[in-house]
This record gives structure tokens, C-alpha cells and sequence, in this order.
């Protein structure tokens, strides 16, 4: 079980989802945290990101979700509603609104049914303790069909302290950020505009690295809770770290939360809609890891090639075709790709060496790895993906029903 | 049957596809030709588009295309084998290899068979009439369910002049081509300058405008064949039409172009891989054309946009994160959508008076007709697609074997 000194956890069902799916899930801090989060880049915002990105300045003091509706696209009502569900919060807890972080996730366009949360949230707060962190982390699921934590430790000058995380997916999963939500927490004391770039650095890495559809809904958020270390805090912590990021334990805390982060991520392609197979796609050797970024991510978005690796069928030109249409510098005649460390293509056609077997077999695998080498620069990108099979359609045909 | 004055056509099955299905066609011209072409922009440029788009500056007689492989990634030997395909020509008709125009489409990466296509070039150059057009349109289909042609009339100073024309799709179809070969051949005489952009303006509105899953291929290419009117042909042509975008002539022309290249782009949309629903979708009241297309494409390529058609489910809140995820400028909570012509999103919340009958049957029809109003500017595109379905999955999982 992940448990965490100073932070209490709950799950409900509340009503949101049918059979009695957990849906409401919350996180109360009994020493006050910092967060450092990422949201959305889409346009059109839910207004739980838009409340939680103003509140992501302030001291927090509780973490409340929903899932089955995402509170966005209801005009005036959204935030209304969503302040609501956070005064309910606030009446329970003691926290002000301000010092409250909320999310929401499921269907667009609903109005977020206020009074069924409401009538949750005193047996949420009642309940909530270190051990219930599982529940908490199922109520965040949708379409997931496993429940997604990871964890870490860090020793820091003698010292053990954790890093925990759950994430949800898992459809209209794409960079800057999906429809997922992803809730990671410490208890190391950080320094928030050290803790800012460290965690949005592990994000660019982990949570903006994968890709099921190429969707980007309107909710997503990552945080990452902490004690706050300002010094304002009610109560004290035990140190500040204020690290520079070539300190030894800036590189331990940094290697650990990317640790969690990644995991998390894994899990979400692995429970990708439908999805039956696993895919790392690493672009190298490109003049910008941005370019081989571009690159990872139009080949994992190809609906060529995700049909590809469902029939299993090494159509490699359509590999070639992505990274050609990618908004990236190459020489069209000197790629090679790798399939699981074997070469497949050479210098743009197929490799002579390519035996009859390999062929049948080199997509056999339920974990896949691609390595496409443009040979023209130094730098390198790993994007995570699956395949695109009829069960997507099945669940996507019908979400809301 | 499509005819058209000088123009020769045939088509046969040399033994590049399979069940004798035809694969091979020749266009021959008794008087000199001049093309308007546009290719690829993908990097990973297939063989014969590299020699076509040499070519398109010379006088062209004769065009050859084979269905079945791309001649593309196969290195060195790509130019060469398209070279002997295109000597074969030359032996039979005469014309000299810089006045051939080639093209292929099928499967990437393997070498093609030249000696089946040698072997078949003089039956084809034997056979080509006058009412070959309908053999010629059938040899350039790969995944194409139905043959694709249309033509228009114009009469320009009591002349009757045509343009007739013919494509296929059907699968990695997606702006800046896709693997989509378009061949429109008129008598009327232009001179290139004019028809070359009369042309590109003419590929940006319907062929650039259309998308079945987002993928871009290696050998796209749409050609416009038309009598040299230059000066240097050696037979003379009646009239040079060298004309000015506001005359009279060159709008009828234009919109004569116009019309064949939308028939047949809505034809590539309608035989998309697994498509059961044919979708138009306008964004209007943009800034500009470029944001406006942008954001129709960015929703006309969401899976999940693709599957809500498919289910018949009315959850437009995935139009919205598309249009909110779109590189456009917009204000987000203004956004109104109406699906044939009925408002069912207003200021980016669901329309009040939207029925539980709407909602229901709204996208039952077979054609479905959207509008995005984003109500900041003048500036409005259309763009054309089609649903995701399991089917695209089987025919695109096993398109090999």
C-alpha cells in the first residue's frame, strides 16, 4: 500500500459513475503544500483548470476530483459549479477556497451534477487517511481498465523520504497534456520555483512523451504536491531544499520523480483504448531534440502505422512516409530504422540482410521498439505509443452510453 | 464514356496486383501537351515523382502510371527502374523520355517488376483510343472500392471545349497529398503560367482540402494535361488563351477545373477506407483562410470526432477540444457549432433548445454537414472526411497480404 507521511486520501462512489465505480476522490494535507502543475495547452479550458491554475500559486491544503464528467464547455455554470463543490470542501476541512486544488474528468458538454458531490464530501473528509490512497487513485479512473501508482524512495542527508503517483488515461492521450490526469506526492520540502522546473522537465520527459490517438482534451493537469518551503507555512519543515540542478541531491529528487512520472506514463500507453501492444519510438541522431520529438510523435500518430503493428505486418515504407511528412531536417536517402535492435531498413530501403523470418516475426512481440536513426545530428527522443485496433472504435463509438 | 479530343487512352494488367485486376495505364497525346502539376511535400519523395516534377517543365506526350507498387525507398534502383519503364514508352511511341510524365502508387519499399510493366507497354500503347479513358481510370486504383472519373464542359468564343478527369484514393489521404493520384486533361489550349495557378488554386480547395486519416505519402501527385500552347509545339494549337484572373474566360475555366477537381476529391472522401459517412466541415468567422483550414482539419483528423460519427453519439464536446487544440486564434467562449444546420452548441455550451430528438438523430444521415462558428473574423474553409470505422483497421492491418 503507498502511503505518505502528512497526506490523507479517500474514494467514493457518488454517483457520477454507474455500478457504483468510485468517482469522487480526495487528497487532504495535514501540514500545508506547495504544487507545481501542468495543464492543458488546449484553447478551450475546463473551468476546474482554469480555478486550479490561479490556485497553483497559493499554499494548498486539499486535492478534490471527479470523474464521469469533466465540468467543461457549461458556459457560467462551470466555474459556479465548480466553486461549489469546493466550498463543500472548505466547510469540511477548514481550507479556504484559495488553498483548494480541484479537477475534473469524464464527459464534455454535462453539467457537473454539484448536489451528489456535495452529499459526498463530509464522509470523504471523514474517511480520508494515509491509507487510503488506493481508493483515491480508482475514483480518478474512466476508461482505464487498471488503476495506475508508482512510487519512489529518496534518501536526502540521512533521511528517507517518498515520491507517490497515480495518473489516469486513457483515451485522447497526447502531448500537452491528454485527458489525463496525473497527481504525484512528496514529503521532501521544495523550494517551489525549484520543484516548477524540475517537475515540468520530468512531464516533457514522461506524461508529454506519449501518445494514444493525438487527441488533447480540455482538462488535463499534472501536479505535484509537496511541503511548501517558503517559510510561510504554518507549520515548519524539517529543511528547506533549495537545490541548483547540479547539486548531487537536486539529481537524486529529479531521477526519482522522473522515475514515477515514467511509470505512470508506461501504464497509461499500456492502457491505451483497445490498445494490445506497446511501442517505443526513439528518433536519433536528429539535429534538435525537438525535430526528433515532432518526428517520434507523427509516426506514433499515424493511423498507417498503428493498423500496422495490429496485423503484425512489417509495411516499413509507411514508417519512411511518416518520418518524410514530419516537420523535421533529413536526408531522405541515409535513414535506417531498427525494429527491436534489428535492422530493418538501410540508408532508406530495405536492408539486404532483412531474413524471410525476420520479417514474419520482428512485430510478433507485444512490446515493440522502434529506433529510426536520420544520421544527420546528435540529438535523440523517445516517444511511447500503441497500436490502433477495432476496440478503440467499439469504446470510442460509445463512450457516453 | 469520357472522351476528349487527342487525348488516347488505355489501361491493362501486366501482373502487379493481384486477380488481373487492371494495374498499368498509358495517356498519349497526338498533339504536344503542357502540365500543371503538384506533388508531395513529403521529404521521402517516391522515384517517379522526383522525375515528374523534372519533367512537368517540358512538353509532355505521354503519361504512364502503374497501381500496385510506389517505387519508392527502394534507393538507386527507384530512378533506374522508372527510367527503363519510361525507355518502354519510347520505344513504342516516340516521344523522348523528358516527355513522359510518371507516376506510381502502391506499396513503398519494394523494387518494382519492371519486365511485367515492359512487357505490357505495347499492347498499351497499341490499344490507347479515344474511349480508353474508362480502362486508364480503373488501372490506377489500389484500395479504391469504385472507379473514380468526372468531367465538365466550357465553351469559350463559341468553341466547346472539355476536361475530364480521374483519381484515386483511398486510404493516407491527407492535405499536401496523400497517396492520391489525380490526372485532369482538357483540350482547351493555356498557356503554363496562367494554368499553373489556376491549377494550385484549384488542388488547395479540393484535393488539399480533404483527409481520410491524416497520413501523407511518398508518391501524391495531381497533374493537369492541356494543349501547349507555348509557340514552340509542332502542330499549332487554335488559340493561345493567355488570360488574366479577371476575365470572363479564365473564370470559366477555373470554375469548369474547379468543379472536376471537388467531384472527384468528394469521390476520394466518400470511398475512404471503411467510410460509412461522408463529412463536410466549415469553420467560419476566422481570422484568416490558413487558421480556419487548420481547424477544420485538426477536428476532421481527431479519432475520437471520427468514432462519435461512427457511433451516431452526439458528444460534441470532442469538436470542441479539437477546434480548443487547433493552432488558430479564438475566443473560447464564443464558439457556436450547427450539424446540418441546426444549432446545437452556443457560446461553447450546449444550445437551450436543442431537443432530446436532435440529439438523437442528428448524425444518422449518411452525410453529415458541419459548421464551426468561431464568430472573430470574416475568413471561412471547408474541408472533407469521413468516419473511422473497424473496416479501416482490417483493410489497413492486412493491406499487404
Amino acid at each position: 500500500m503507498e502511503k505518505i507521511n502528512n497526506f490523507l486520501f479517500s474514494g467514493k462512489s457518488c454517483g457520477l459513475k454507474k455500478n457504483n465505480d468510485l468517482d469522487v476522490g480526495l487528497m487532504f494535507s495535514e501540514i500545508p503544500l506547495s504544487v507545481s502543475a501542468v495543464f492543458t495547452r488546449n484553447k478551450v479550458k475546463a473551468a476546474p483548470v482554469i480555478i486550479s491554475k490561479k490556485n497553483s500559486k497559493n499554499i494548498i491544503r486539499a486535492l478534490i476530483v471527479n470523474s464521469g464528467n469533466a465540468n467543461a464547455c457549461n458556459g457560467k455554470y462551470g466555474i459556479a459549479d465548480a466553486k461549489k463543490v469546493m466550498e463543500a470542501v472548505s466547510a469540511e476541512t477548514g481550507a479556504a477556497a484559495g488553498n483548494i486544488f480541484i479537477c475534473s474528468t469524464g464527459v464534455i458538454g454535462e453539467r457537473l451534477n454539484v448536489p451528489l458531490i456535495e452529499r459526498a464530501v463530509p464522509e470523504l473528509v471523514k474517511t480520508a487517511d494515509k491509507n487510503g490512497f488506493s481508493d483515491f487513485a480508482k475514483s480518478i479512473k474512466t476508461t482505464d481498465t487498471f488503476t495506475k501508482t508508482a512510487s519512489a524512495d529518496v534518501t536526502l542527508d540521512g533521511n528517507k523520504y517518498r515520491i507517490i503517483g497515480t495518473a489516469k488515461g486513457s483515451g485522447m492521450i497526447m502531448p500537452n497534456m491528454a485527458t489525463m490526469l496525473a497527481f504525484i506526492f512528496s514529503d521532501i520540502p521544495l523550494k517551489k520555483e525549484t520543484a516548477d522546473e524540475m517537475f515540468k522537465n520530468c512531464v516533457e520527459e514522461s506524461f508529454n512523451s506519449i501518445t494514444v490517438d493525438g487527441d488533447t482534451s480540455t482538462n488535463d493537469t499534472a501536479a505535484f504536491f509537496y511541503p511548501d518551503a517558503s517559510g510561510s507555512s504554518e507549520k515548519g519543515v524539517k529543511k528547506i531544499f533549495s537545490l541548483k540542478k547540479t547539486d548531487a541531491d537536486y539529481k537524486k529528487i529529479k531521477n526519482a520523480l522522473l522515475k514515477v512520472c515514467l511509470e505512470l506514463a508506461e501504464m497509461i500507453v499500456k492502457d491505451g483504448e483497445g490498445a494490445t501492444k506497446f511501442i517505443r519510438i526513439t528518433v536519433m541522431n536528429a539535429h534538435t531534440e525537438s525535430g526528433a520529438k515532432k518526428t517520434a510523435l507523427t509516426v506514433a500518430n499515424s493511423p498507417l502505422f498503428k493498423t500496422m503493428i495490429t496485423g503484425e505486418d512489417l509495411n516499413w515504407g509507411r514508417i519512411m512516409a511518416a518520418v518524410g511528412r514530419s516537420p523535421v531536417r533529413l536526408e531522405p536517402e541515409k535513414i535506417d530504422i531498427y525494429i527491436n535492435d534489428k535492422l530493418i531498413v538501410q540508408n532508406s530501403s530495405v536492408y539486404k540482410g532483412l531474413s524471410k523470418a525476420d520479417e514474419k516475426t520482428v512485430l510478433s512481440p507485444k512490446e515493440i521498439d522502434f529506433k529510426i536513426d536520420l544520421k544527420c545530428g546528435k540529438k535523440k527522443w523517445t516517444v511511447l505509443t500503441c497500436n490502433l485496433t477495432k476496440e478503440y472504435i467499439d469504446i470510442n463509438a460509445s463512450y457516453r452510453s
